[in-house]
């Protein structure tokens, strides 16, 4: 097994987020759950778009592409694998990967235009997503790029994906070569309705695969069928080498063979729009993994990207976050 | 003279504005002119974001539509004619200006792209602005709709448009219209550079045609060709009913017949970024005026809503201004 020459790679939706603010009202009256990522179609998307405010501002997305930013914001290195189209946000995606020395190497699709997500940011903070996919839901198992997943010592795989059987083909192959090379399989859940939708699938994934599962408490529950916590957390005690249980404000539950750390989140001064919030936080925790650092110390590191991206708009860190931790 | 339907309409740039933080270092490297705004073709553009770091973000922009947006976030009532063109930004653009019920009547560009920005943002909350205006380049005469203006109480310019001659046209058809329909008419000078590239025309237009001029001390010292800002303000009442001079952290002096009142900046609990201050202070100011306050009191307004904007990436109010005055 050689050097690897990335900490991490990672498969995931390319995507430009727009972010809206508005109020409760507004997610009632247009059928938006709240919370919650729901897979729209073009139509739908323009529609909701439409009725929509101002926004607040955009800015490239996409849930493992922003951990990658945080990664790299971190000082590690990283490359990512997805799909964009031909056109303005397609552009401004890859500029924004390869502006922060994130190798990006898929190919555009000719056909659809490059996925994109209107966030609907609450008073409160909260963040409810309407993904159009595009391009993104064309990826697929021809578009693994073997060689960064084998020179990657992590590779980490976005829930979201699972919603089309390609990208499934394309996580399972990513796994093996991963395996094959004597490197780490990370995924995230991302978000319960998909576990809800791919349960079987997502169950073996874990259970065979993955070494590193990232998933907030709701996605456990639902991944386990089951109202307890602690049974989750010992049920996936047995299927992974490390789970990482996000629990919102009560902070995270790192599980790693027969230890159970309680880690506490990092006070954040002011919170504007938790988009991103899980995704700096797999970040910092990566990161931490790949500098061999404890659990909890690779907890706090998590905690404090996660904090940097929840005090402003916008899914990714403003600040250099190596400066932070 | 009939009841206005708007308080205000504005010609301006329709542009979207990329965020771009970067270092003095980066300026130098790419020569780009610290604090201006710099006009680039296609190429330059490309090329400069291909040099550049990762966006904070994308955001509608242009000087005079910034000021509609944070006029109407006060109260107020408006129109915009610019020019966008058949992409994702012109979407973007339209899209962000009826969400906020100011109504956009302009066509479409069928060849040429939509106007954008690159804003570098560095550290002393400086912005240098590059920008490429594609198809914002071809609003002329034949754009301007006369209903609106002459339904306007106020109808303002955005000195950055006076590039082209068609543009320049454009403004002269406008203040006939305003001027014969008993309105008032107002020029941003927008920057030193294009008074000095346009220096007659300018004068001509100041001397000749506008009720309400904005300018910095920079601008208006470039306008009447003198070191002198005392001199400069004479020159300019001499030209104007009302003259606002934006200095800075000095605040800004009204000048108005025999009148002239110094006022003070508000203070801002934080500098992140000053794109969009002289345009809030506009909207504020041109509020003011439309709502018959004093003029000092109309400064307070403007004072307040650039204090807003500087707060944060972006050009334009992310809080609703009606409830800060």
């Amino acid at each position: 097994m050689s050097e690897p020459l990335y900490d991490l790679c990672a498969i995931g939706n390319a995507m430009v987020d727009i972010l809206i603010p508005a109020d409760d009202a507004f997610l009632a009256a247009n059928d938006v759950v709240k919370g919650a990522m729901t897979l729209v179609d073009a139509e739908r998307s323009a529609q909701l778009y439409e009725n929509a405010g101002a926004a607040a501002e955009m800015q490239s997305g996409g849930s493992a592409a922003n951990t990658l930013a945080g990664f790299t914001s971190l000082g590690g290195r990283s490359a990512f694998m997805g799909k964009v189209g031909r056109d303005e946000f397609g552009d401004i995606f890859t500029h924004d990967l390869k502006a922060q020395n994130i190798r990006f190497t898929c190919a555009t699709s000719p056909d659809l235009s490059t996925g994109r997500c209107l966030v609907i940011v609450t008073p409160d903070a909260q963040r409810s997503m309407n993904t159009f996919l595009g391009a993104a839901s064309m990826f697929g198992p021809e578009d693994v790029d073997a060689e960064i997943v084998r020179a990657s010592a992590i590779t980490y795989l976005e829930g979201y994906l699972f919603d089309r059987e390609p990208a499934q083909a394309a996580f399972r192959k990513a796994a093996k070569i991963a395996h094959d090379a004597g490197r780490k399989l990370s995924l995230t859940l991302s978000d319960t309705f998909c576990v809800q939708r791919h349960h079987e699938a997502f169950l073996e994934l874990v259970s065979g695969e993955v070494d590193i599962l990232f998933a907030n408490e709701h996605e456990l529950l639902t991944l386990y069928k089951t109202q307890d916590l602690s049974a989750a957390i010992e049920a996936v005690r047995a299927h992974t080498d490390i789970a990482v249980v996000t629990r919102g404000v009560k902070g995270a539950v790192i599980v790693a063979g027969a230890a159970t750390h309680e880690t506490p989140v990092h006070p954040a001064p002011s919170v504007i729009d938790t988009t991103g919030a899980g995704d700096l936080y797999a970040a910092g925790f990566l990161y931490g993994l790949t500098r061999n650092v404890s659990l909890p110390e690779a907890a706090r590191i998590g905690a404090i990207a996660a904090a940097e991206v929840i005090g402003h708009y916008g899914p990714r860190p403003q600040k250099k976050l190596a400066g932070l931790i």
